[in-house]
């Protein structure tokens, strides 16, 4: 306990952090955790304890504790708590270079019959108990992973002067197709709808702060059960004023560059548990790849896929075009049909638009999507009215062309599809703590 | 441009950012930015300029540019974006030290009637505006302060071990009071609500990982018109394993200090656009005065409230409290009746609970609640039950009483009411860039 007012234990040693023991060798501490592994050899019981910062192997003798301590380390199950006084020991065969021997021993909570056992269970069993089992080794692991990824992304736009603006969730405009909202009543004012992306609201953003981001939930209802799928899932979305497709590509392999490279520089131990190739990720390096929508077409087609050009690349094209290649990949100017009515018509070939897409190798699909954004207001006018858009709805949107327009550009990573591809892990409910997916709400 | 493959625009200088200009003085640059004042001379012409990253006054003089350049400044409106290249010149008198003369201008967007005027307008009329309104120069010093507020707020955690975890939005267990939920549609399995709090969620992960955090936006639908509430806000909640109630306070004050201290460190220049008074925010050290429930009510009723021992606080009641403060200040060890389920029943006074909120100074109410979670399985069932919750959608919550309980405590913290107070603006549809309210729910 941090403040032990309210503790009825004598204090014998400082309270200690497991990860922290390096700094007490040789000396009397007290840990609290959480019992992950238990072996006996009679006189001997050898616990790993874990409480959340690392594990240890906790000694504890017959000959060297009290009756209770011997009587509490005899009835220890998997994940029960305790409270644990011993002597900090250096040990290098231990993988974290220490070993406890343990003088006195408490149990905080009991835990009889843990669901989660050092077995093979199914998704369904695992996904139930998920609050659960994100005590084990792996998901603690993933999740640790994903913190530093997130840590990343916000290092690096900080770093280079951007704001973060958050954008709503509830929303009256919407940003990519209908039909795959969430829809809630919102007090008089009728539906509102949970928001897919952040971007519009960030190109008003940018003109007031110049380079923005947002980096928050976003929903889709979509009906898939893919593994590549979640009903929510976190996007970070950056927006650059006077920036051009061709910037915007270069500012996408900068930062996935930089989010790879830290993850290798502090998360070695987690890749390790999750046995993840390091040099797969060694070797996204740029530059990366850029090929046109048209280029793509042609190869998969020399390929043997029958696509045509005009139809926009699916799961398959998109793994079939990162194969071979170890680092991601750039697909640009898609067609305009296969895009978002937001993506500025290319003055090279207007039925193209400048965009990208950034392919994750290993199979791991698309993990960015962006594009630099129609600055001007007659052509966007247009393309709202093509595609059917309640104008009414976007005159807001409209105004930024209407009062200062301005070239700009942006993207959009999904924080589970890159956590997943540099966890090496193959679905995205591993990517998350509570994955919601369309047959899932809890835990 | 980032990039100059589609410019058509001859380069003369390396483009540049209002806010590096210190970096070029004495050279010939190209900035890109907004048009946000005009004064005319006759022959000369003063543009301040604005990008995102700062303001710069370019002179323009009709005898140094082109008449094109010339013809362009006359046509200058409130907020159009140009291209200008110009020459960086070391100015003492203006406020960033440099001013720019200009050689060159291009139009990139006109700004015809540009909406928001210098001049006072109406609070819908500027919130139905507010794409536009982002762009004053107050509203940018808000985003500004709550940028480095967010930033501070993860950069505390991260420093002492926090694993950030991104708890759900869309959830089928509910944290506090029913009626004021935000409901959705999920698929087959009937209504989802949109969360108001992770904390459930972080206490599962607390026993994962130790020490986390979530940091997104939580949701009432509250029928509030109140100065203090939005319908959509950002909450930042820690929660942390063997943290007793008193090490909570010890935390929450530690936290407040760290957040203010940065804001005075790196955003000077926003607290002095907006005209705060920096001594109230200097006035922010520890230790807060730590008040009990009990004491406050007796306080209370000396100056003259009416109060009754059991009755919860309200706005007004913590006004009081707070009056004559300089720091923020602790009520902890509410009764029962007045908190949620989940908090722990106090060993000293069953009567009350192991809580505390945290009141700012000036006025600006609760930022904080925090508390001892409840880890007795018994104690917390009965609670669940004395509440009519609904207790099959808690039942992974007592799981975490079941399988190795630990104490362990968490608060959270406000992000709009918290930007609003260390800005000083009195409105918290101020202090996020699309406030959702009520009423509003566009743009």
């Amino acid at each position: 306990m941090s403040s032990d007012r309210s503790s009825s234990e004598p204090t014998v040693g400082v309270s200690v952090a497991i990860g922290e023991l390096n700094l007490h060798a040789g000396r009397t501490v007290r840990l609290h955790g959480w019992v992950r592994n238990l072996r006996s050899s009679g006189k001997i019981l050898f616990v790993i304890l874990r409480d959340g910062t690392g594990e240890v192997q906790v000694v504890v003798a017959r000959d060297e504790v009290d009756s209770d301590s011997w009587e509490t380390a005899q009835a220890l199950t998997y994940e029960c708590s305790v409270m644990v006084d011993g002597l900090v020991r250096e040990e290098a065969r231990a993988p974290s270079g220490y070993e406890v021997t343990g003088r006195r021993l408490r149990l905080v909570g009991p835990s009889p019959d843990f669901p989660i056992q050092p077995k093979e269970h199914g998704t369904d069993f695992l996904l139930q108990n998920r609050h659960l089992w994100l005590r084990s080794r792996r998901q603690i692991a993933i999740m640790r992973v994903r913190d530093e990824v997130v840590r990343a992304i916000r290092d690096f736009f900080h770093e280079r002067g951007y704001i973060l603006v958050d954008t709503p969730i509830l929303t009256g405009a919407i940003g990519e197709s209908a039909g795959t909202l969430f829809e809630t009543e919102y007090f008089d004012l009728g539906p509102a709808y949970l928001a897919q992306t952040g971007q519009l609201y960030l190109e008003a953003a940018a003109a007031a702060l110049g380079k923005v981001y947002c980096f928050g939930p976003t929903f889709r209802a979509e009906k898939s059960k893919t593994r590549r799928h979640l009903a929510e899932f976190w996007m970070v979305e950056p927006e650059v004023a006077w920036l051009d497709s061709e910037g915007n590509m270069a500012l996408q392999e900068e930062f996935v560059c930089f989010i790879v490279d830290r993850v290798l520089e502090n998360r070695r131990g987690e890749l390790a548990v999750l046995e993840r190739d390091i040099e797969r990720l060694e070797a996204v390096r740029p530059p990366f790849d850029r090929i046109s929508y048209t280029e793509a077409v042609e190869e998969l087609r020399r390929r043997g896929s029958e696509i045509e050009w005009g139809a926009d690349l699916g799961a398959e094209e998109e793994t079939l075009i990162a194969e071979g290649r170890s680092a991601p990949v750039f697909i640009y100017d898609y067609p305009r049909e296969a895009k978002a009515f937001y993506m500025k018509e290319s003055p090279e070939d207007p039925r193209t638009v400048k965009c990208d897409d950034l392919i994750a190798p290993e199979g791991y699909g698309e993990i960015i999507g962006g594009s630099q954004r129609e600055d001007d207001y007659d052509r966007l006018l247009t393309r709202i009215r093509e595609e059917g858009l309640p104008e009414e709805a976007y005159d807001w949107y409209l105004d930024l062309r209407r009062y200062g327009t301005f070239p700009h550009s942006g993207f959009g990573l999904g924080l589970e599809r890159t956590v997943a591809w540099i966890c090496g892990v193959p679905h995205l409910r591993e990517a998350i703590a509570f994955p919601r997916l369309m047959t899932r709400l809890k835990p």
